[in-house]
């Protein structure tokens, strides 16, 4: 199997790895974002890390890309690039191929994430899918028929976007009751700071991180227990608006607050058992996520491949 | 082109029309299904009017089914008819075949009716499409990457059951906030009720309609315009959670409900407008069905012969 690159646009840096089946077999130096102003500089030093690669791995078949944001992944255009200024309908496809001569790939993280974990992840062998990945953001991917599901204008899979409440809170595009507006990890915290208030217990940002959560509810903190089981309630609403739209076989759940375990799990089953029957609950799978950080390489890495290998 | 006998299963009666393309060339009288005690009876008097129809239709080239309620599109087996005793688990597909000796297809009637407006009415061409019929209950079918999308056990597509308040009334299957419970036919009258009771007006339910509720608005009646109004927020959320998770290039909106016209649509696209940005909302349709009642006879005579034709 031959070596692929792929490039993680992170909110604060560009990673990297050199992907074979499911091993980054080398991680160069992630780019920090900050220190570059509009895309030509950060592109520039990008294709300098190409060139690097390109002459440890002459063997390199294609540099697969994953951007928070939205991307027209046909033709590898970013439209804008979340918590990154200056990227905007930036042809980053055309302007890599070009600059390397490798066939280039750009999509969606979360949509490179759900390829990873469909393709030799958790997700092996479903044919309808959705993925999810539960971090500062809520992002998604589908699988329908044992296909990528992308939209008309690969927008689709946006989960954090879709509503729980027609009144509730406003999402970035003036959607109400964007899911992410709840379960971000900056408002799972700022709910937890609530919850403590409300039981008498003052406790700052600091302390109640997804992962101290964890712990505490770990620990059968009574409070902690209620914030996850606040969590699961609204993500259960989503993942049951999955099951009517799309009626999958399977959940994936990845990213940083999926680390809760069954303390997340284990509700959003619960609330599910009660809110579905029949055709949408039969064999239903809830499973964590294969891969953690990595996901994001290791998905557009494979997608790449994929594309190159049909092209 | 082969004419083909549609059989679409309503509340309280079977109906019947022989499809040639989108023109039904006959209509055998429709059976009330309130006179039969459980499904063999019935069974036994649809296969009376087949074999009328085929004496007939000697060139009949298939029969296809449209039952609201669960089905398992593949092996053709009835799970449950919504509003109809006695019918649990009927394997239809496989006893009109025996009978008939003609290829058999049963599908849900929601995806017969969208599956009409892709191949043959306003959704042509698209190869993203939602569609909704909003009657009685709230359907839906889904098309997406040019196919029919039904999901791991045939159960995608139940918009109504998706939730547009994680808090808000009960569905049919324990899942808050479904909605139908806002937006079926019954519910729009109760509300309306309410409005015009709280504007100072007692008005019964005979009084307002769908029907007699356009009628209203198309006076300029501001409670009427906004009882639709209030249908058009809950169904724009759901919409807006369709074009999130499945970035459609149009929905096409059929039904009882959907004859409000403008009343309907021009609110619809003004929320829309409001929550969608990008690839969300760029080209997007928002389309009166072609068809009427005769969607899903239609749908599912297009269905059975396009499966008719594979094998």
């Amino acid at each position: 199997m031959k070596p692929v690159l792929g490039i993680d646009f992170g909110g604060t840096s560009v990673k990297f790895g050199v992907v074979v089946g499911t091993e980054i077999v080398s991680s160069p130096a992630p780019i920090p974002t900050q220190n570059f102003e509009g895309s030509e500089p950060l592109i520039e030093e990008i294709c300098q890390v190409i060139e690097t690669v390109k002459a440890e791995y002459p063997e390199l078949a294609a540099i697969g890309a994953g951007v928070p944001g939205f991307v027209n992944f046909e033709k590898g255009i970013i439209s804008n690039l979340t918590n990154v200024n200056g990227w905007k309908n930036i042809p980053l496809k055309e302007i890599l191929t070009q600059k390397t001569g490798l066939p280039v790939t750009v999509d969606n993280d979360a949509n490179a994430m759900a390829y990873a974990e469909w393709k030799l992840g958790a997700g092996q062998g479903y044919e309808n899918l959705v993925c999810l990945t539960l971090g500062t953001g809520v992002g998604g991917g589908i699988i329908a028929n044992n296909q990528m599901l992308r939209g008309a204008n690969f927008g689709a899979g946006e989960l954090g976007q879709t509503s729980i409440d027609f009144r509730g809170r406003l999402g970035t595009y003036g959607n109400s009751g964007a899911l992410e507006e709840y379960i971000g990890n900056r408002e799972i915290i700022q709910e937890a700071i609530r919850f403590y208030k409300h039981a008498g217990e003052s406790k700052t940002a600091a302390e109640l991180t997804p992962a101290d959560l964890s712990k505490l509810a770990a620990y059968d903190d009574e409070t902690a227990l209620q914030v996850w089981d606040w969590v699961a309630e609204k993500l259960a609403c989503t993942l049951m608006n999955c099951c009517y739209l799309l009626n999958p076989s399977a959940f994936i759940i990845g990213g940083g607050i999926s680390k809760a375990g069954d303390l997340i799990f284990n509700p959003l089953r619960e609330k599910l058992e009660k809110s579905l029957t029949g055709p949408h609950l039969d064999n239903l799978q809830i499973l964590p996520a294969k891969f953690g950080n990595e996901a994001g390489i290791i998905g557009c890495s494979a997608i790449a491949l994929e594309e190159a290998e049909k092209s």
